[in-house]
């Protein structure tokens, strides 16, 4: 990409700005403290990955600017809304460089509030009027939900194999790329093929930002993602490097022995955690899980042959640099 | 009424049946324990009074079953969710006489698990491809989390007026009613004032049901609801009788001391808490806030007029006698 190229985030600027604004007021609740609190979250914001995509789907066709904005905030509160009772689960205290709501306060609020912006976002999705979006929309959910179970079912157990790691990142986040473009190419009145076409490319995309994801938390020790490193292993969480990393060492060996007892919460303590940690940076692992996103960043780009107009594939085309420059 | 009078469930069986089953489909999780937990949960069921109304709704203009029975399931499904939640959040042990999912599992996947259930409903809502019935049904959602937020933050609070425990009960019971009889009435193609009669018929129902309940909670010392008597107070939730009974005493009285303490949380003690149910049930608020909650019936009656069908009206006002006959 030359440097010439505009940023997708200028050019779609102004349509974020209305995202967010919509975002704000579906979030506002009637007590202060709590308002307070949730506003905080909702302006930290993320990246705005997936409203953006949304918006951009639909233009790839025909730009029904309030539909589309409205289904964007939509998919960006319901994000947020898992994002919360997320935290919650994890007893995570910093999302967003905020204090997460379960850091300030009960358990039982910040499951409410969870609810509270799920409807929000489900009433967003409902005033886009198609029923299809709808449907979508409540797929999306259960889909996440789905995969954030596996995860928390499957936790602290070595023994799985990749296709269960697939399903999982498919639910937890894919799922939710996924749904947007497909709302997105709905929305802006595609044809069924072209919004397979894109839902598949949302689908190539999330997975491609969950792997990054995943090995971001082993290579960086110290960076501002909100969380430490090493912090899936602390969960008992087994994602792709460290299963490319189990499959090439001995069984029996004292390193798999150290890894077992990190998994299975039997050892917690962070000189172990940094010894894995280390042990899977040498091993290569994370160069063999990024070799894969780039796999499924290279199938989303062969997905946007569906997209006539070059400017829109131009932007969608750094959506993809940008799922896997996270780390800078 | 006569006792020939046919009954309303007996009536309706086979539908019921119908939404029975579809709740168990949507509601199967693909993971053997926690399958058999939520199984159990949506077996136990309750009395079905949403999904009765919803269809009794659409009964009195123009019964198209499927779409009927897609929206009933849809709401039995919703409350599941929200009693799941809500278990989590009040840490219960005994719901519909199981245990609650709470009570076996982490609370993490007691979280994923209402989630997952609050996005199979939205699916079937969904599956009605009536936006007006999605609309209705997120809002109901948001309307619930509101009303139970209020009862969280307004908790251990002595001082608060009549009009904050309406808008509470209506956000966190009423709602739902006046949603599912909506529903079932735009299904069943009925006109714009009609409709909105249904609303209201669904909302006075649902008020009535919810201060009978609160009642419930203070008047039997051991019964078949699944938590015992005082619950309340013991959480320190200010509901109607005790804010009659409050009205009666004079400020700085023992009795109020001692309520108050009760309701702060800072005397929990099953005595004092005995102490406080049985001042309150001499005091005659109980009967006051029954009288209350028979006004709601009578309203609720009234609305019934718009129903012109003599079998379905009849079955209509049986639902009233069902919502204040519960503590026999």
């Amino acid at each position: 990409m030359s440097v010439q190229t505009p940023n997708v985030f200028e050019a779609m600027q102004d349509d974020l700005d209305l995202v967010r604004d919509r975002v704000a007021v579906a979030a506002h609740v009637d007590f202060p403290i709590v308002s307070e609190l949730v506003e905080g979250i909702v302006q930290a914001g993320g990246k705005k990955l997936r409203p953006l995509l949304l918006l951009l789907a639909g233009r790839a066709f025909s730009y029904d600017r309030p539909r589309l904005v409205t289904a964007a905030a939509g998919v960006e509160l319901l994000h947020t809304a898992s994002l919360v009772h997320d935290d919650s689960i994890d007893r995570a205290s910093i999302r967003r460089g905020q204090p997460t709501l379960n850091s300030r306060l009960s358990s039982g609020s910040v499951i409410l509030i969870g609810d509270f912006l799920f409807a929000q976002s489900a009433i967003l999705a409902a005033a886009t009027e198609s029923t299809r979006v709808v449907a979508i929309f409540a797929n999306t959910l259960a889909s996440i939900c789905d995969g954030q179970l596996r995860e928390m079912l499957g936790a602290h157990n070595l023994q799985q194999d990749r296709q269960e790691y697939l399903d999982r990142i498919f639910g937890k986040t894919a799922s939710l790329f996924a749904g947007a473009a497909e709302m997105g190419a709905v929305l802006g009145g595609a044809a069924e093929p072209q919004i397979q076409q894109f839902r598949a490319f949302g689908k190539d995309l999330g997975m491609a930002f969950q792997i990054v994801d995943d090995v971001l938390d082993l290579r960086e020790m110290s960076r501002d993602l909100g969380k430490p490193a090493g912090n899936d292993l602390r969960q008992g969480v087994v994602t792709l490097p460290t299963m490319i990393y189990v499959s090439r060492l001995e069984a029996g060996s004292p390193e798999t022995d150290v890894l077992a007892r990190v998994i299975a919460g039997e050892e917690e303590s962070d000189d172990e955690i940094l010894e894995v940690v280390l042990a899977i940076r040498r091993s290569g692992a994370l160069d063999e899980a990024s070799d894969i996103a780039h796999g499924y960043l290279d199938s989303a780009r062969a997905s946007l042959s569906v997209v006539e107009e070059p400017e829109t594939r131009e932007w969608l085309e750094e959506l993809l640099d940008l799922a896997i420059r996270r780390s800078a």
